[in-house]
């Protein structure tokens, strides 16, 4: 929606005309001025950043990647960094310091105010990916007996320094959660009305400790906007809003897509991964795969006899293990979601087990007859060869897809990440798997 | 947190204990009741739902699943189905009547009364996945001229019947959208200040026909709770809000997920989709990649003589075209998920070709290097084997790689998916990329 790029802005900067900047400036998003930021030259970034309001310059400190925060904060003085350290919420302080240099850390600890500095000191022993690492501390709490009027000036007097106002959590002297109310019940309400008897009992909340993906997981079955996070004493220590379980749930599926595809996992942009880190994430699992792929070549190497009597065999390899790759990779995939989404587990081994032997008994006679009529055409002298390249190939497609389906299950039960058991594990699996039974039949039929 | 399960309440609706069955549904939630509903016996549900007081009832229905919806609609009177009808929020009940048999459809729009009909019959006119599909009619809108006064009588007024009150949208006397307000902005607000001069006028907005993967990374840039939706003359007809934008950003993945396994899309949960259905599925897929196949049989088939003189080349094969295929697959999955999260557009083609290249040279040089040594440990008395080998390793992850990263940026200028171009397909052209290579090495090598 902005006609304005940053090179309108980055004109503005150099002609030094800082009225007009300003004026720009107003007219855009927190949000999209961070994009222009990322985009400019970094002493232009700096006069941008400096050009703003000072409680529109935290917002958008917000939204920028670590490599410019950082920047920013190494160009600007103690007091400046004080004051945006102070004006951030305490998630997304935390959320920056995390990734920052010691020396970054200790000079934004050094310039915060004690309170503020506690806060995001509690913040940074959370464990990463859990629920008291996304949480925020800044919500409205009420208490009990208060009436609505008194909620709502409570409301209006605080609001300000609020990540959300429209959920407000009802405790007691010693913290513990009693309700919730939303502030539309709040509007729905009289203002004479009490607070202890509008507000929500039936509480859906999480621990500190709790996955960020199980934390997903609540807003998404209970259509949340909020959601308070307690303490081992269940005491109300923070809040997760849903902005920030967006992020999680992108995150959560890249994440998976970065493991299906045998890749380390990494929060980094692509672009913006250098070349080295890019092949250190990929070269790990390339080695054990290529490594595992020799089970395949011994295989074969125990089978020389076979396709030195009759070398046509060897063209049909291909076909072979990489139909058998496939049907089990749909399956581990459709699987692997499935878990993610929580609409799988463990205890449905044997469902899913049955399903994909219906599916691997269907699919499997469809693509070995299709391939019994190519090869019929084909090699017409040859209906034992083709027989036997189908039954192979019928043979295949069944283990393959109750592999891939099942294997994802068999890793959860490990502990491990099922998303692990996807298209390149399953592949290097098949591909031993399907030459066997390839040859077996082979040796069986063809060479007696 | 609920310690009843379904279990217990089928106890209760067998022993005809309603008072204590609606009791306990009281302590219940909304999204949990649903969650029971659809493990009950249909008459047991049907006893529960029944049980609902009429308010929860539609709250509850919207949770249902499509089948579960119909044997409610199907069991119960004309009055029942019109008030549901009435008081489901106008997305969620053109998402039920999408996918409901036509004589369900018929009877609820006749029970419908004239004005929620006409606006469900609105609704199901926009095209699946647009804006206009994903939006919802109940919103609160201000004018101009109010005062912060007026605007929370108006909240209050006619907040029960809207899906979010949070952010109000300002209209003039042609629905023309002219700036939004938040409730947090009115509670900092002073009571006889002006929305004109406090609303927000900076408005993010989405069009009726907008794609809803292109809405939710407005959501997810900007943070947003909601988002206006205007018509093709720029009037607000709706608005999206963030649960619905939950549901959307995992639906997206579970799609890409799926085509990029090489499986027609499906909304159906796993578990809920007969093996008829997913084999169906997966089938188109699989024969085309089947058949494609045969041009690496060809390939093998051309260079016969190669093997038969040296049939301990044969056994190399899987390695190579795995490792091929994984690496091609690593590739296309990150940037496909970056194309995805708007990381990467067609535009960084040549970014994206030279990261590849650098990040093909490191990979295949480590993999060659690990893979020589193993070789020379193996076959000691073959070191041009091994070289010929590794030499062919090396070509296959640099060309993988690139073919990897290019080839979902050209599906992408094709206006193609470009998560079909993921690993079943890349495997299967970077398998007859590497047998060519491998043996055209071969015949001028070791053959001469």
């Amino acid at each position: 929606m902005e006609t304005r790029t940053w090179r309108d802005l980055e004109q503005l900067i150099e002609d030094r005309d800082f009225l007009t900047l300003r004026n720009e400036l107003s007219h855009i998003r927190d949000a999209d001025i961070a994009v222009l930021m990322e985009e400019l030259r970094s002493e232009h970034a700096l006069v941008v950043f400096r050009s703003l309001p000072k409680d529109r310059a935290a917002e958008v400190f917000a939204y920028l990647s670590t490599s410019v925060q950082n920047q920013i904060v190494s160009s600007i003085t103690d007091q400046e960094v004080g004051s945006i350290i102070n004006q951030l919420f305490v998630d997304d302080a935390a959320d920056f310091l995390e990734e920052a240099p010691a020396g970054v850390v200790k000079r934004v600890l050094r310039n915060a105010s004690p309170e503020t500095r506690a806060l995001i000191n509690q913040f940074l022993q959370y464990p990463p990916e859990s629920a008291g690492s996304i949480m925020t501390a800044e919500f409205v709490d009420l208490k009990k007996h208060m009436t609505v009027r008194e909620a709502f000036e409570r409301i209006r007097r605080t609001a300000l320094n609020k990540e959300t106002v429209y959920t407000c959590y009802v405790i007691d002297s010693n913290r513990h959660l009693e309700g919730v109310v939303t502030v539309k019940r709040l509007f729905l309400a009289d203002d004479s009305e009490v607070i202890g008897d509008i507000m929500e009992t039936k509480i859906v909340y999480a621990h500190t400790l709790d996955d960020q993906e199980e934390v997903a997981r609540l807003f998404a079955h209970y259509d949340l906007l909020s959601l308070p996070v307690v303490d081992h004493e269940n005491r109300l220590v923070g809040i997760v809003t849903v902005d920030d379980i967006v992020e999680v749930i992108h995150q959560e599926a890249t994440e998976d897509f970065q493991i299906m595809a045998a890749t380390a996992p990494s929060e980094e942009p692509y672009m913006k991964t250098s070349v080295f880190t890019l092949a250190k994430n990929r070269i790990l699992w390339l080695t054990i795969l290529m490594l595992s792929a020799t089970i395949s070549g011994a295989v074969l190497q125990r089978y020389e006899q076979a396709f030195i009597a009759l070398p046509l065999l060897v063209t049909f390899i291909p076909m072979l293990t990489d139909t058998g790759g496939n049907a089990g990779s749909q399956s581990s995939t459709l699987v692997i979601r499935g878990m993610a989404l929580s609409e799988i587990t463990p205890a449905d081994f044997g469902k899913v087990m049955r399903k994909e032997l219906g599916v691997g008994a269907i699919t499997g006679v469809v693509l070995a007859t299709v391939n019994f009529v190519r090869l019929t055409i084909m090699y017409p002298g040859e209906p034992l060869m083709s027989l036997v390249v189908c039954t192979a190939l019928f043979i295949t497609v069944i283990l393959a897809k109750t592999t891939g389906g099942v294997l994802p299950l068999i890793a959860k039960s490990l502990k491990l990440d099922p998303a692990i058991m996807a298209g390149p594990v399953i592949t290097t699996i098949v591909d031993g798997l399907s030459l066997i039974i390839y040859f077996k039949i082979v040796e069986v039929v063809l060479l007696r």
